[in-house]
């Protein structure tokens, strides 16, 4: 096990992290960004992002749970309002919209679950999709189609890193090797 | 239905919400507070618990998902960093501290998973329990735990709101009703 070695070091404005990497399954070692925990990157990151929030964009649209302290933070510092749909259906979802993430693999997808009152928050707006992390793009793909669902217009794609490859038009700081 | 009637309206610094209620099972309408989603009133919260910090804290430690964008935003501006519990084993997780929620009821208690390199944040620190809403004090008796267990020390109890009743020493803003 040779944990800790062959780590990556990013640099996202004035904030520089050696990021841990972790084994999964037989593809070797991924490095992995945590913006949980970590208030100095996230602002970084979001301050970064804020030129690539596409002009006419009147919310921000993401989904739990990395990428939240980052979008609270892009919210903040844009000014413009978010919604975040969830994982799992909450006791409280009012006439939620639900969406199947399609999956590049055979196994089981993820739901997601947007409740009805944020879901109209949506409607006759231009929405930027927010991400942390970017991998296959399939995540983007299932909260695109939750804002069409909604009456809504995506008016681009963020993330702070691009992981691997995907064909969505994606506005992002930094690639990030899918292995090491 | 009588949905949309009957709600509660709070006041955090400047900021002013009327909660949406929702109907929980036989318990009647419950108001609902949401962080996410809200940049204001999160940072709003975030500022007036600044003074609710105990003297002499180093850290602060909460769990997903609802308390996120408030832990991010009171880190921010305490200076003070922070750690988060999830609820679900995260493949990238090694050596978590494993924490079962004790329940108020017979049915199926939550467990909190601590990934290991953040438990070892906690050693030897004076550490802050910080959630959104606290109602039984269940969750924040587990996260009290994974302080022992991670050889910090607990400083106190923060919440923004107190949501029935609960015999842990919180330090909070303001009461909500259990229901309406």
């Amino acid at each position: 096990m040779l944990a800790g070695m062959d780590n990556l070091t990013i640099t996202v404005g004035d904030v520089t992290r050696t990021l841990p990497t972790v084994r999964v399954g037989n593809l070797g070692r991924v490095p992995l960004v945590e913006f949980i925990g970590d208030s100095e990157l996230t602002k970084a990151a979001a301050q970064a992002m804020l030129p690539l929030i596409p002009d006419g964009t009147e919310l921000l649209l993401s989904v739990v749970t990395n990428a939240l302290p980052l979008v609270h933070e892009l919210s903040d510092r844009s000014g413009l309002p978010y919604v975040v749909a969830r994982k799992k259906r909450r006791t409280y979802m009012q006439d939620p919209l639900i969406q199947q993430v399609p999956s590049m693999t055979l196994g089981v997808g993820e739901t997601l679950w947007l409740d009805g009152p944020h879901a109209e928050r949506l409607r006759g707006k231009q929405v930027a999709v927010v991400q942390d992390v970017v991998a296959s793009g399939g995540t983007a793909q299932a909260l695109s189609r939750l804002v069409d669902r909604a009456g809504g217009q995506v008016s681009g794609y963020l993330a702070a890193f691009k992981q691997g490859e995907t064909e969505l038009p994606l506005h992002y700081l930094q690639d990030l090797p899918r292995r090491l």
